[in-house]
């Protein structure tokens, strides 16, 4: 199950408090890597549901006391459930899950809780669908996982909850809670918003109109379906670092607006200057904002060469293709398929080192492929 | 390739003059039919990559003059081109595939051609990435293709445009032009905005905080990597549609601003009455827009099977698999690959015909290598 490593580092028994998406996936993660789990959720229904899927275990009498404790609650009552268990379990490490930390390590600072035990956590890992049902052991393989240590932490703490990310095969990533609140409302709420004002537009379209959707407004708008009571918690919590965001937004979506309505006017002969120019300005800083995105296991974004080759639609020309590149000498560095069947041909689009590409289109124009540059 | 009938209703030979993603996908799915498909384009290596693709052929001294013009060039340019098309092939039915309407309605009836040979079209189709190399023949399937007759077209020319269009596995939709443009301004061209002011927000960002991207913020700036120059012309031409749609939204983010600034005032002392009901209202007006989009009607005809394989990232690895394939005479629908570097693998995942999916997987195991069913 993990091809990172051999060995698990998390030391059970765990108590998963809390058995929605990222509750439930935790416990399989540990539960498959035999962690002892121990599950607990206010809903009995939940709980049992996550136990059903093999998320851990309900409690018993005789339970050891836990080692960690992973607070797993729904963001408003994060803190003080983190505080119950500090106190419950005074032996135990106590980490969570919630996706604004600063207003979180404030509050439980001010709660005189023993934060030495206790390292604040963010795994960025979701999905659209929440609750036990759609938990997945897997689902932080190769996600970031923020931990914002209290200044009272302890270095244990610190290596206990370090521990648990790795074994669940999520890269830890340590940042000062307000660093992190910054960069979730430019990356994950202000997306959110954006996201919502979209789709709320549609709420009196016609049924013509909405039938001319595409994959652009599903994407655009997938999260538009994410839980409103969830994310007024969320933003709610993160207010001021996602409204200097969002005023940003505002300010170039005006822009837009300015340069739309000259040109609207325009077809009446008013001259529109500098609107064209206004529009190309917005969708290009939307390319470049776009390109800073890295790869999906957090790779940088690196510009290679791409060479397109047509590779008639039969078996085994993906692999002589990829021989005849073996024979060249020139290594492949990412790979895209275009390919529609019943289509006489596809297209393979390499990408390699530039040094490489002259070399490479050379060297298959031998062998007899049909390449462009 | 047509599951909705065995019949190609289209009666060649067809120029298509523009041969990026939409003129050459118009190609591909004409060709596969055996329909005659004479492609122009002015770019000469343009024009070469649709033809190699097979998406037709040049044109030839001898040809007949064509029965229908497809004119897939940019929308800048439609009009002129639409004109030139109808002057210049006096018996042929022409049709277009500009994404607004009503202006380029309003500049072929000024211009006096002849429109009763002429029916506006737009399919709702496209994707990120654009030119030939990215067409496919059954970029249509399934999805609607709006048809704007004229008052002066002919009903053969609009039977004609209809059967294009059903060849092509769309489904045909006639709405009047400035109620398609209005339509478009909300599904298409609102999002594309919204996706590139989001993206725009990351260009200052530092690089752990657009490590933290997560799938959220990729669905919500796909489109944000489109290109610049195409969708100015796009907002340009559809003005005054746009900037209503947004005027809407700018007025919705001003509600969320004023209760994230209410919200962010609250941890000092001031209350926020009503800000928490204002984010819950915006968020559940998005869960409200959302639904009423379409689930994907007659798309995604083939499911394939997915065998996933772990690769060792080393140079050749790839290479291997792919000899393996060959070998075992499975033919590769479709590739994904997962990146992950920093670890010692990563992920290939083979779509196979769901009948070859276990002797693949046996074979490739038999090979040597890791798979996951």
């Amino acid at each position: 199950v993990n091809r990172h490593s051999p060995v698990t580092r998390t030391a059970g028994p765990v108590r998963v408090v809390g058995t929605g998406l990222l509750g439930a996936s935790i416990g399989l993660g540990l539960a498959t890597r035999g962690v002892d789990v121990v599950l607990a959720d206010p809903s009995p229904s939940a709980l049992a549901l996550a136990r059903d899927l093999g998320a851990g275990r309900l409690p018993q009498p005789e339970d050891a006391e836990p080692a960690l404790v992973v607070v797993a609650a729904p963001p408003d009552v994060t803190a003080a459930v983190v505080a119950a268990e500090l106190a419950a379990h005074p032996a135990a490490v106590v980490t969570d899950v919630a996706s604004v930390k600063a207003g979180l390590l404030a509050e439980l600072t001010a709660s005189g809780a023993d934060l030495s035990r206790y390292v604040a956590g963010h795994p960025l890992a979701g999905r659209e669908r929440s609750g036990a049902v759609a938990a997945r052991g897997d689902l932080f393989a190769g996600r970031p996982w923020v931990l914002s240590p209290a200044p009272a932490s302890r270095s244990e703490a610190a290596a206990a909850v370090r521990d648990l990310v790795l074994d669940l095969g999520a890269t830890p990533v340590t940042m000062d809670a307000a660093e992190h609140d910054e960069a979730v409302a430019l990356v994950s709420h202000t997306p959110q918003v954006a996201a919502s004002l979209v789709a709320a537009r549609l709420r009196q379209a016609g049924p013509e109109a909405v039938a001319l959707a595409g994959q652009g407004l599903r994407d655009v708008t997938r999260i538009a379906a994410s839980d409103p009571g969830l994310w007024v918690q969320i933003l709610a919590a993160n207010a001021a670092p996602v409204a200097a965001v969002l005023r940003g937004l505002r300010d170039d979506l005006d822009d837009v607006l300015t340069a739309l309505e000259q040109l609207a006017c325009e077809g009446r002969g008013a001259p529109a200057p500098g609107a064209r120019t206004a529009l190309a300005r917005a969708i290009a800083a939307g390319n470049e904002g776009r390109a800073r995105i890295p790869g999906k296991h957090g790779s940088a974004p690196t510009t290679y060469a791409v060479v397109t080759v047509v590779v008639p639609d039969r078996p085994g020309q993906l692999g002589r293709l990829f021989g005849d590149m073996g024979e060249v000498g020139v290594n492949l560095e990412d790979l895209h398929l275009e390919h529609s069947p019943g289509q006489p041909v596809g297209l393979a689009e390499l990408a390699v080192l530039p040094a490489e590409r002259s070399r490479l289109e050379t060297a298959l124009r031998e062998r007899g492929w049909t390449v462009h540059g």
